[in-house]
């Protein structure tokens, strides 16, 4: 009873841990569907109030993965009462994230993105947003806390080399793009996370990374080996968490904050669908809408609409 | 290195901790001066902004006792994100235990007081005012939970049994009155508290109770012997933290989150005095203002005023 | 999903928890039997390495209750590696939070009763005994502590004032007797666990206490209410910890320990009998063979001896 | 008031942290010298019993850094009772890391060497010594594992998944050799790290790694740069702990478990040397006595022999 229903050993012949859709994740189709049969639903399923509290009903769905996801992410990143933070990423995962960095106490939280429709949500959660597109983050990141004299007025002398952020989330994963171009680069954001994190700091890395993929460009990504900054990890001292999320641990408690109206994650959504435009809205989805006027930061499917 | 600086073994000759004009906390006079000398100074001082971030100096000043102690509180009744939290007595210290259980995420915060004024104050940081005039209140705070369908909506049959609160704080301490005369009844807060806290919920006593008073009613009292609901305390599987607050486990983050203007305990001050006022504003701080207008919720002296 | 299942809201329609053969633990009979039925055996089985290793059979037999039930006395009393214990109660339960204790790795364990069967086992797992009938065990332990160089001389000026334990335990609960007569007082473990612990300490409270218990001496004691020296607790600084314990938190770990041959609780059975011979070998295990030669520290049943 | 002295930002105008003879650490020499000056020595100096207590001199004298060093390598990896730890290198710190995981109640410590000598002292601490000379670590590990009817007898169906162990240490650093040949090779323990450990495992880094290494062969090695399994570190859900040991938050409490003669580091010293005969001794160390007869796993240098 260790409460890592993210690495559950009974659900999945093929490896540790199940998901609806998910490659690798086992014999489940994907959850976008009018009924979804819940395996192990004695355990697995949640109470929720019913009608008539239609109005939470979209944060209610959120519950399901990524809201959770977000507030692992935290939990991954130790952050705490007076964290400072940076989110790489601001997607449904990256402004939860923010979101619950919040709930969890945190002083600041700097996100980043090159989206200016996104970072404006972020901005509604109350983070500070960081578009890459003006610089590397860590730079900005660094430029905005020196330039703060209440900050600098807190710090002994020798306290201002710890003028980075306590802890830094991945919220994008291998198919990262560099910050300077359109490249992929899968290890740009740890490395720029290494830079702004303070010694003694805390990494979470919430976006996916996998051990096989076929389609990468060279045999090293084939098999999700990359070359990462260990030496300087070392010696500021970091941790490193990563993984899938153990939604059963925190989707109870998330809930109870919905209610409380102290959470509202449905701000992240953008669209409500019917099923039929899932393939459509999820294209739009994918391109963030740019190009095509509205972007879409989060659709939400209903069947009955 | 264990951080408890409530229990300093070096300080003081007398017992453990010591602190200013405190009774049989050391050979140091009270704080409210113009100039204090500051023991163990270079482990003791908190690095704070100075001129011209005035607007905090309130806030800052509260860093060096109430806020820690408030958050303590929490920390002692194992205030997480989710939890539901009742607060008995709406004080300086309860006002920022509220404060503080919101800074940790709390769900929803109940703060039992008789005085409206300071009532208001804790909606002003987001808590539920519970009047005791208006009947017990573990009684009134089941009433409001289990009239809320939301709250009974995320209920499994069998969970109405945790109707209560997670956590139960009680800021007042040994001369609490009853809830329904102008008795002193020490024990009448915890007595509540054990009814209102759920099955495997904690207790936290800030409030403060003492082992020697002499001019107490009875030799049990002298000696600081009271009779406690032990049986269904340890029925219910409660924890229970107790004592004085290490204050430099917490000062630095408060103080961080201060700065990032995510946390404001001077929303409890209601008076700025000289410090040649101190006797007379203490006095009415005491009698709460009652049947002199304007109650003091908290006075900040000023030397320089 | 909170692990509690001391506290389970399921099983047992009278109060929050379950337990076999246990008051107002929910309508199932004594576990004492050739046969039982195990409810929501889907979570509450743990899976044990079948035959050929009997010469574990008793040890994997504890894990059902008293070896989770000590470990859980020592998470109640916060014992960590370097803590000093006293526990108070050589009976089964208390014999096995000295064993967990030093899982945990406690540096000292001190532990108390009147029986010298008893505290020989109890120095089987390596700790120091305290028999009652000797003086006070509070005085005794200072005594000991106070007369070891190795201990004195690891502490600055000042210190010597924490020459108690770091953590207390309970292990008699509300039928203890004075340390000087042969009477009942439910209290006098208690009184003695705030003189022996530390400001700062921690004391767990796994004996059982009630909330109703008609058959008590007076009205107060009918309803489980007891004098207990909070004042002293509170300026102490003390958490208290309470209540059942939740098996399934630690029955997977403490198997693990089992078969690694680092735990062996079984050191702590003195017979094995038929199942017919229960109500006699119960009845001396009550009155600890006094009187009647060989005492009767566990009895282990087997139906098909 | 965090505790992180490993990270101090006032010791070392170079970088956070300070140590003796370190490169980078501050300008404070070597600390192998007849008298030594300690800076802020009302901090960082700890009580110990004087004479007559020489029997316990050596094992003081390794609270100076390695012992402290050991547990900390524990915490990092999160060992905890009835964990399953593999360490890999059994030098001095990773000798008092397998001494450290059975005081935090580890199960099993698997301990990874090809110095026979130094295995047989790891043996005396309870470990499971595997030679790397046999066979790659993790697939001995696994086979030792999986052979064990006590193990698989307690694994449901799919939980033979998880056949590997819960933490792994590196104690050796960047300086490690290939498991097949004498060449150098920092990631060959972490990549068998990565398959030896289970899903939501937890990795620990107590050997060294440093972001500037001017002589290592190529531009990446130069900076720090490694190729690391990252895909399979996040599918796995795996933790990362890394960084130097904070000293002081340890030292204490393993100070008293010495003292209480459950702790005997000095185990590990193999030599007690003279001042002059440092340079030889510690070239003898440096080539573990290979081919000299007795192997050097620790000496302690006495001034006054």
């Amino acid at each position: 009873m260790q409460g890592l229903t993210n690495a559950c050993l009974y659900t999945n012949p093929d490896q540790p841990g199940a998901a609806y859709g998910y490659a690798g994740m086992g014999p489940y189709d994907g959850g976008q569907a009018q009924y979804v049969r819940v395996p192990f639903a004695d355990f697995n399923a949640l109470k929720l109030p019913g009608k008539p509290y239609d109005e939470f009903e979209e944060d209610f769905l959120l519950l399901s993965d990524i809201f959770p996801t977000g507030y692992h992410a935290c939990e991954l990143a130790h952050v705490r009462p007076g964290s400072s933070v940076a989110i790489y990423g601001a997607g449904p995962v990256g402004l939860l994230t923010a979101h619950s960095a919040f709930i969890k106490g945190a002083a600041q939280v700097y996100i980043i993105d090159q989206s200016e429709t996104r970072l404006k949500i972020a901005q509604n959660f109350g983070a500070i947003p960081i578009n890459y597109r003006n610089g590397t983050p860590s730079k900005q990141i660094k430029n905005l806390r020196s330039q703060n004299p209440l900050l600098l007025g807190s710090m002994r002398p020798g306290e201002e080399r710890n003028l980075g952020v306590t802890s830094a989330i991945d919220a994008v994963g291998y198919q990262a793009k560099s910050f300077t171009s359109e490249q992929e680069d899968p290890t740009s954001i740890i490395n720029d996370m290494v830079e702004i994190v303070n010694y003694g700091g805390h990494l979470g890395i919430i976006g996916v990374f996998v051990s096989q993929d076929p389609g990468a460009p060279d045999p090293d990504r084939q098999q999700g080996i990359f070359k990462l900054p260990y030496g300087k990890i070392w010696e500021k001292g970091l941790s490193i968490g990563t993984g899938q999320t153990p939604v059963r641990r925190y989707d109870w408690f998330l809930r109870d904050l919905i209610v409380a109206n102290r959470a509202k994650p449905s701000l992240i959504v953008s669209q409500r669908s019917q099923l039929e435009r899932a393939p459509e809205d999820y294209r739009l989805f994918d391109f963030r809408g740019i190009g095509e006027g509205k972007e879409f930061t989060k659709v939400v499917l209903k069947p009955n609409i």
